[in-house]
């Protein structure tokens, strides 16, 4: 696993010279962020933000920071929705994209070639690797073997990295802060693989209080506060009326019945505005991963 | 239903600013093209068409007219032919492609996340949506639920727009004329969305004379003349022994045994130059929706 | 089919005025290219290579000879791999891309719409067509049909012509050489058309020996030289002991149990060394067909 590049890794290589240590970096797990990364991932995050309001109607002030990059998304399972947010991310910033969707299909002559075979020969084409895989571990096994940074898209029931980083990312942007905040989680909690990511993450926060609510009960480990509950939740008008003024509601989409469509014109509606900024936070982790600030 | 920029919109607008009516646009059905708006864009097909062939062999001449505008071409049924020819003409004017073949996989984890929730998410990641549904009225939703362009594919037994434009520029290019002519309509002619706005955008045109050949008794409404009849019809050389010198055969392809291979080199087979005016009339309609003239 | 632009035709157009002859080439099989096509391809790959090595990890010095062109993967079988490594070398050129994966998607709707019908609509589309076939004999048929150049990413049992250039490309750079070596060639060899058209095109160099190992005997015209063998052949540690220090493994990927995974350390091991060659060779044929030298 190649490090995330480290603000003080980057001053370093910016002193010895162009952009040395920035080739190193993976995005596998929410571990590897500390609070000082999440902060700089988010100033570039808003930055990305600026710019793509900042674009006029007739595309002029279109970024491209990374035109000559390539960046192979080799996705394992389907997930349209993350796929084009990466591939949305990387075109934005001027970057080209080879896209794998059925990536079984590398080892389908041979019914069995090995991550890491495929890696190799991936990465022979491209710049930076965006995986997504049904197994857990799988992005740390990709990342082991290439030589060039590699993205966990989510991989199995492990991590899913970049969802949990905009997920933090949102509640600072609705809120303003992440310390202090209460955070209910809810739903399927025991085989979330974004709750984990995301409770990982704020968990770098002060005074956070996190309520778990949940159908079943929960057990999660490296937490200190939760709460479990039980019984099937839907956020409609009705909960509406009852939460406060600053609340915001989040969801990582798609939803089925969770959340009634008469909710969506409320302004503590954050889940459209949430899926624009993975937008926003994948911009920014592939300028950090590809050129650096 | 955004409505299609008029000539008279757009001039006010750029009286007013920088293409401020410009994103009003949506391609949706073909009862919204009066003549006006048919000229025009005819207009604007011929310049694409005079571009494509001005271009040298070494690419020089392409037109980046659309350089840093993001297509979405979400498609919920599979068209290969017609999203080659709207990506091809995003591409030939310099523009960026986000390809989603398989968009039914975005509502696959939660079996039915509503269309207008997709549109939402990737009106976030794009410029413009090409839209393809299996639901006749699919793309009137979507025009209503996004503040950017969207343009109708096909949606179902609704309608094609886009292929009843290059059918009518078509005739437009082969005869030299709209009004007057005579045009036969052969086939299942029921079920033919084609047909359908075919019929209604050649009506704006005077003294038109449309013959309906079909195998069953055709009902179709608002057209003044029709002539019914039954039998399979097959054009072959035989065909082209009593078909006038200034006749145009056309077909949206692909053919089965409707047309002969023999028929092919006859100057009259006009359906590979018909397939081609398609990629006129799509990129003279995203330069049109995206920055206008 | 369109030869494959030689030297001299390309001297004698170059004398003619801008790349006149350059849109007559495709690449079909083997047999079409003789040493010095294959000398100047090889050349080409070489730059190319050189070219990359040469791109910072700011992607300066990226090359935008093909800008402005466009390039269909039409494939009617899928092949992630040989796809991935056209549409690489396409965009380090800095062209564009239209995919494909699933062309017999053309024709669904008609059930049997012919590849000639296809290969007429996709060329009004795009500057060159890279063509994968269930059938062997397709590429030729599209060839013959297309005005743009043409490759054959593989048909059927027949040709996969640009495996088989970076081949022998692989032998040369990690040999140094070609005449005079001694080639062994491994596994199913009655259904391999890699090793087919492999076979033609090393034939064109001097004092070459050919051993070919295989389980069943095998019969191969047009070649002078072969030993067949049985026996099932891994290579392992051991087989690395008693190899020459010069000696070079290749394999074209994707490798089950036929290579262990501790010979990939070795140096003689050029497989993903190998797998990168094709991304140049595939560079240099665009190149050569597209704009010339």
């Amino acid at each position: 696993l190649k490090p995330f590049p480290s603000l003080s890794a980057r001053r370093s290589s910016a002193a010895a010279g162009v952009a040395a240590s920035l080739r190193l970096g993976d995005v596998i797990e929410a571990q590897q962020f500390d609070r000082g990364a999440l902060t700089e991932i988010f100033e570039v995050a808003r930055e990305m933000d600026a710019l793509e309001r900042g674009t006029t109607c007739r595309g002029a002030g279109r970024s491209r920071v990374l035109e000559g990059y390539l960046m192979a998304t080799l996705f394992y399972e389907p997930s349209t929705r993350t796929r084009l947010s990466f591939e949305a991310a990387m075109r934005r910033l001027g970057g080209e994209v080879l896209t794998t969707e059925n990536a079984r299909e590398f080892s389908s002559a041979a019914k069995g070639e090995t991550l890491e075979d495929t890696i190799r020969t991936v990465e022979g084409y491209s710049d930076i690797i965006v995986l997504r895989h049904f197994e857990s571990g799988a992005a740390r096994r990709a990342a082991a073997t290439a030589d060039i940074p590699v993205i966990n898209a989510g991989d199995g029931p492990g991590q899913h990295p970049t969802q949990a980083l905009l997920d933090v990312y949102t509640i600072e942007r609705e809120i303003g802060t992440l310390d202090g905040i209460k955070l209910g989680l809810v739903g399927d909690l025991a085989n979330g693989r974004t709750v984990r990511s995301l409770a990982y993450l704020i968990a770098k926060y002060q005074n956070i209080k996190i309520y778990f609510v949940s159908p079943d009960v929960v057990k999660m480990k490296r937490i200190d506060l939760y709460e479990a509950a039980r019984g099937k939740y839907i956020v409609d008008k009705k909960v509406l009326d009852v939460l406060p003024k600053h609340a915001v509601i989040m969801h990582p989409l798609p939803r089925l019945d969770e959340i009634t469509v008469d909710v969506d014109s409320d302004p503590r509606a954050a889940y459209f505005r949430q899926a624009k900024n993975g937008l926003y936070i994948r911009m920014a982790l592939l300028k950090l991963l590809l050129v650096g600030r």
